[in-house]
């Protein structure tokens, strides 16, 4: 609620190759490394002369953790209000169904109704600091409306490259920002075919996902926020919708640095992370229970959570490694299970959430039944997206 | 961010009604003032041992201002993390226009997607906490879809009465909430009409604007944010979008606590507060130029911006009060130029807003142009909703 912030002192240090550790430089615009085409990971100096009582007089958006993000000049920072989303508790559904502790992040209340204007407010201040020409970006829908709003803010221009059976919703907004609109008959691996086609010149900075290092650093501020929420405390479990998986693997990235920083304590137990995911879409369940090595070959069907549609993910050795580390688990969703998930969360909460969102309150609701998950654990679910945009795909099913 | 506060300690002492002065007891449901059937006002005992330094460390949503709100308990609070939404530089649209200092305070970031959300968080928890069997109300979209939300959250069956012609993202999201809805060939007045027909015993609390003194005590929580995140100023204009005009006469409502509270210095020089409307139902505007005595008989025509559809508003009294003590003005805008709007704040600036909020940056326009607003004053635009619900409204209208 203070008002913005004049300077910035980011503490980055250098970015590393998240497969073979090589470091590599932040003063210039990079995608994926350039040793092993894997993403790359940022890192700061958190010895600095700042802590976690420094943030008492901070806006209530990301950007009031700027110490441990990537833009260095405040003139760059490309804001349209994101992040510090509230932290609700699920009273009647955690009573209908047996929590002790049951509470879920809101992120459909971020601008343009997702989690993604974190990380396209993070990756379009970077481009803009940094230089670029253009932004295009092959998505499922909320990472395009996001990018095309930012790079209106920041003026520059946008391609979005979307599947074909989007809801028109996705597509509408961006029309509205400007921005330049395909649509592929697929889904969102057959885009990214398409955005390197279009930009075989390498004029556009490409904000795929995981494929330039900044999207992650502003993903990540959930994990801040939930700690911070928590009073530098966190979940027992914590459940996030694994779709390109950046979420998931931002949130564990920020709980190694609040211990590094000392903002939690290095004895402390950390959540463990389950990666949910759709029936008709599950590359990272099937890797995580050996049905395949990877997810490289595998083909997904589309799914009423458009960003679960996601077969190929570029991050999924990041994804194991956080439920590895963690002591979690992945499990998938059906079709019909994520209506009455959101039927419920509706009815009951008041809360008309993204399929998505849904899909994480019924993988809840299994692994408690499962024995996984314990009734006196407390256990944060993520919802990703307001469910505006997925009207068309769930419309009159409020009766079930 | 902090966490939420366990106790609370509202300092309300008494309601008055706004036409005769007459005190009413808080301690039960009221309805209208049983005096002069008007708007009943809350009124806070400001000699409290609280202070604005106790906001820093609570919660980042209207909450944090519970001393002067009415809720008494905490259990009551029905909360979807409501309030606490950015406050915006709108650069590119001021340097194109030539305004020195333009911010928009983007309400489309609340839950439900409108600045209605304050005020039905606040109706309903009082609601809950005086005991009532259910709530009932008349709307032209987003009030109806807030008070679905929160009558599930807080277990409380709900009635939405709205137009035929609401865009049907409104009417979805209360099935999805379990409201019972019912259509109505006309304006809010004519579903005012029938929302008096459907509770004629009055069982179920009637949360119309106004006729209850507790939405009000929501929406004025904008004026403590604006204050609070300008660090305790103000601008020199605040415009915004007036229907029922709750959130016009909230806003210096709490502009008078705040002095009142010696939050803000008692010599400040508060905004000028414009009203805006649509061409199409102006009876704020015609009042205020005279064109007649007051808009008791007013005939206003649908709009896109449907909240602004409110032909005879029962707080225009205390709307024209706003006007003549701040020095400010009304003004009304057509429905090409709202379309004009959304397509500038989406283009230069990523915001996707409601047209009300589109009406309210046109009008700004307008005045700068008369001279009315000079260049190197502050303005502040009130966007009340995002633009996502009223997408049928305006269709494929981005091409301008």
């Amino acid at each position: 609620m203070a008002p913005q912030v004049e300077t910035n002192l980011s503490s980055i240090t250098v970015l590393t190759c998240s497969k073979c550790g090589k470091e590599h430089d932040y003063e210039i615009l990079q995608r994926v490394s350039s040793c092993c085409a894997m993403p790359l990971l940022a890192h700061y100096d958190v010895s600095g002369p700042f802590s976690k009582e420094d943030l008492q007089n901070r806006e209530g958006t990301m950007w009031r953790y700027r110490e441990v993000l990537p833009v260095l000049n405040e003139t760059y920072k490309v804001s349209l209000g994101e992040g510090c989303t509230p932290m609700l508790d699920l009273k009647n559904l955690a009573d209908a169904y047996g929590f002790d502790n049951l509470k879920l992040k809101d992120e459909g209340q971020n601008p343009t109704g997702s989690f993604k204007a974190r990380g396209l407010s993070m990756a379009i201040s970077k481009a803009l600091e940094l230089g670029t020409e253009g932004c295009i970006i092959p998505t499922a829908g909320n990472a395009g409306v996001a990018m095309a709003a930012y790079c209106a803010k920041a003026n520059l221009p946008a391609i979005v490259v979307m599947p074909r059976h989007t809801p028109k919703a996705f597509k509408e907004e961006c029309y509205w920002y400007g921005a330049e609109i395909h649509l592929i008959d697929g889904l969102i691996h057959d885009c990214a075919a398409e955005v390197r086609k279009l930009n075989q010149d390498g004029h556009l900075l490409d904000v795929s996902t995981l494929k330039e290092p900044y999207r992650l650093e502003g993903k990540k501020t959930m994990g801040y926020e939930i700690a911070e929420q928590l009073q530098w405390q966190v979940p027992d479990v914590i459940l996030y919708p694994a779709g390109g998986g950046t979420g998931l693997i931002g949130i564990w990235k920020a709980f190694q640095e609040m211990i590094a920083l000392g903002w939690l304590d290095k004895e402390i137990r950390l959540p463990r992370m389950v990666a949910v995911q759709a029936e008709n879409c599950r590359p990272l369940v099937d890797t995580f229970q050996g049905v395949h090595a990877n997810s490289q070959n595998y083909n997904g069907l589309p799914t009423l959570a458009n960003g679960l549609a996601v077969p190929r993910p570029l991050g999924e050795p990041l994804m194991l490694q956080v439920l590895e580390q963690s002591g979690g688990t992945a499990i998938s969703i059906s079709e019909d299970d994520m209506v009455e998930g959101v039927r419920e969360l509706s009815r009951k909460e008041g809360l008309f959430v993204a399929p998505e969102g849904a899909a994480v309150w019924m993988a809840a609701r299994q692994l408690l039944k499962q024995g996984w998950i314990q009734p006196q654990e407390q256990v944060l679910l993520l919802n990703t997206g307001s469910g505006q945009k997925y009207m068309e795909n769930i419309e009159g099913r409020y009766i079930g």
